[in-house]
């Protein structure tokens, strides 16, 4: 049964088990105590320590492992902002930020802070420049990803962080997704990442923090982990995590090449395979084992619903998946279709034959969630009529863009479309659909309820 | 070899480290996605949840999961300060909690808040009625343990609980050291634990907040766990950590008997075997396997070593053992000797022989710390002279209280000795050798370096 979400969460590497098994019964101690038990488990934590740091590119006392990567994201966007309080108050992050980045961000603005959001191109990466424009005087810290959670597109980080450098502007670097791939790019001022995004287990991330960067950890004082991240060492997971992190690195380059030959396969095959998909995040500059595409006129859960039966684990950006009821901030900020959303993440050990199947079954279920929803299947068929107005209000993503498509080839072409909608998801998804289909995106106008989206039709 | 530090962290439950090794395989995917693989994790919290809810005395809504007890207590009254700032900003806690709970009040205090802090009996426990006093209208918290994690003694939690509810206080009872014996008692509205204090994994926290409680979790946003423990589930260790506790709770009351029978024992022998020694803590109204006491003319570090040497690992709150160099705030606030301070909490299993064996050992040992400090060994023998100075500037705890015992005996009846020390300890020690040999403390005085400590002899 093919796991496709590792960027979810990834499997426990066996290397991880193993040393979990072992650091149960060597590192369950106090690490702080004097006694042989306390002191066994220090010297497995300053081991892990060692470990885990050369892995990521720094010395041992400028890593604290905290209790998750968001942990991690959100002490280090505290502590460094706190450190550099006099400098000012803004913070720089990319649009397309993990969640937890971009709710430290507005916890920051709730607390008189202010936020600069940059905004990404289409392929999800942020152009240096703009993000360098983004560094003023009174800038405290700048974030940006080292590739996106959600699309694998990579970020410029050396170029972000040489102009960071020169504005005097520490950068922090959510290495979350791409630290099983190798360290970091160099000239980062602090660095997260999180253990069980590379086959470590739960409870743990890390925090790296350069020596030089001012930094003050916000909340309550705690002797453990440099005052960094309070609580009892989560030791034996923490041995796990670093054992993990080398054994994964001793394949990395090797699984990279394995694993960018089967997504060039699905970026390849799945437009080739389905009608209407738009495949997103940038073809090259991308982590090896993520590939993210959205299926026009389809319903992201039932879809997810349909590969879940068919044995492919895989997760979604569309917001019909989500808790919130809105597309993913990443889709939306790329400004791509977000309905019909799939990302396939692979991980380790993921065989020709497991995608091989999933390129099989995709476009029969693809095919059949449309069908349920009564999809336009081809080109809609020419009819002389006006301009015309289309009430989808109290419809969810992607009814509103199916009765779009429905009634467009209704009318002439120069006449245009007007779609009312309440739901989230189309103000997004319409503009998207008007891209691929070739018709003209007016603009959206009030209405009493949601709003309306004007579209005219151009062939 | 045994392991008397059981209130440090408890070794890990054989149920806990089963249930661990079956979550690693069916529980390391994210619980909030919708394929099987989340799914299946979704049932194994969901599940956990309820158990842990059960042991607690809750309903499963009401509790969440967090990283660590730290982090429950420091959540917990961040998030209750913040629900009722409106009432005001007074938190009331007791002198002798937890350090999580005094850092996360002095954060309060930086914060602009303020903290009463209530005094405790020379048995360590507060008074219920000083306690009640100290909840005026604008009080937004109240904080107690249900137990004291380094002298054992039982807090008057129904007592103050009743109080706080006819004050309309709500109040956080920290059960970290209690949760093993039973649930705590009724009247909390929120109650924080720690898994590695009941056998369970690190990595695992409880917090409980009461239907009804006015609650706001501070800083970012995050979905996980009713938005009040950021991260990525440590789901694997949740399980466990359930698992232990409801396997911990059936052994709990013949282990309690057990224990505290051996405790017991420990209470009454050690004062006989051992001249000078002050058991602490309340005998009674205590947790069932735990013991402090001190050891006049003893350095708390030297002992622990000795002991560790003999096959005894144990804790100590004297401030030779600390990272500080203060002696315990515990042992401070309830005025009692400091000094070659040994904590034994036994962990289940421990059997009469490890504490015979212990008994039989710890004579000799305190014995040799104290000749290699030149301490006396008997009553000081009397000699004709006046008031005396002893300057024990720069000498840390035990020697200045030796040099005192040594040099009193040579001054009249009636006459003082007074003792030149800048560790922080004697401020603490010399009182409470006083106490323990019937002489008259007469108090300090400011001294060009540390302070002056002046001693009548009465006999």
């Amino acid at each position: 049964m093919p796991y496709f979400d590792a960027a979810s969460a990834a499997p426990l590497h066996p290397v991880a088990r193993q040393a979990l098994l072992a650091a149960l019964d060597e590192g369950w101690a106090d690490p702080a105590r004097l006694h042989r038990e306390g002191r066994r488990a220090r010297l497995l934590l300053d081991a892990a320590r060692e470990a885990a740091a050369e892995a990521v590119g720094c010395r041992p006392d400028e890593l604290t492992f905290t209790s998750s990567g968001t942990r991690a994201v959100h002490s280090g966007i505290s502590g460094a902002l706190a450190g550099r309080r006099r400098v000012g108050r803004r913070l720089v992050v990319s649009a397309v930020e993990h969640s937890s980045v971009l709710h430290a961000a507005a916890d920051h603005e709730d607390r008189g802070g202010t936020v600069a959001r940059v905004p990404v191109e289409r392929t999800g990466a942020v152009d240096a420049q703009t993000f360098g424009r983004a560094l003023t005087e009174d800038t405290a810290l700048a974030c940006l990803q080292s590739a996106s959670h959600e699309v694998g597109t990579e970020q410029p980080v050396a170029e972000a962080a040489g102009l960071c450098r020169a504005a005097g502007v520490p950068l922090l670097v959510d290495a979350a997704q791409s630290l099983a791939w190798g360290p970091a790019t160099e000239g980062w001022s602090l660095l997260a990442g999180s253990a069980h995004k590379w086959g470590g287990p739960a409870g743990v991330g890390l925090l790296a923090v350069r020596k030089g960067v001012r930094f003050a950890p916000q909340g309550p004082a705690d002797e453990r982990e440099s005052g960094r991240a309070p609580g009892f060492e989560n030791l034996p997971a923490i041995v796990a995590a670093a054992a993990s992190l080398r054994a994964v690195r001793a394949e990395a380059d090797a699984e990279a090449v394995r694993l960018r030959a089967l997504v060039d396969r699905i970026r390849a095959r799945v437009p080739a395979l389905v009608p209407d998909v738009e495949v997103v995040g940038d073809p090259v500059r991308r982590l090896p084992h993520l590939v993210t595409f959205s299926c026009l006129y389809v319903d992201g859960e039932t879809l997810l619903g349909e590969l879940d039966r068919a044995g492919f684990s895989v997760s979604s950006g569309s917001s019909c998946t989500s808790s919130t009821l809105t597309p993913s901030h990443v889709l939306k900020a790329m400004g791509v279709l977000s309905e019909g959303n799939v990302r396939v993440s692979l991980p380790r050990g993921t065989t020709d034959e497991d995608v091989d199947r999933f390129l099989e079954v995709l476009p029969g279920l693809v095919a059949g969630v449309r069908e349920k929803l009564d999809a336009p299947a081809a080109a809609p068929s020419p009819a002389p009529d006006d301009s015309l107005v289309v009430d989808a209000l109290g419809k969810r993503c992607p009814v509103p863009v199916i009765e779009l498509a429905k009634v467009i080839g209704g009318v002439p072409v120069g006449a245009t479309v007007t779609v009312l909608s309440d739901d989230e998801a189309a103000r997004l998804d319409i503009p998207a659909w008007c891209a691929m289909r070739e018709q003209e995106y007016v603009g959206e106008e009030p209405a009493d309820r949601g709003a309306a989206y004007v579209v005219r039709r151009l062939s």
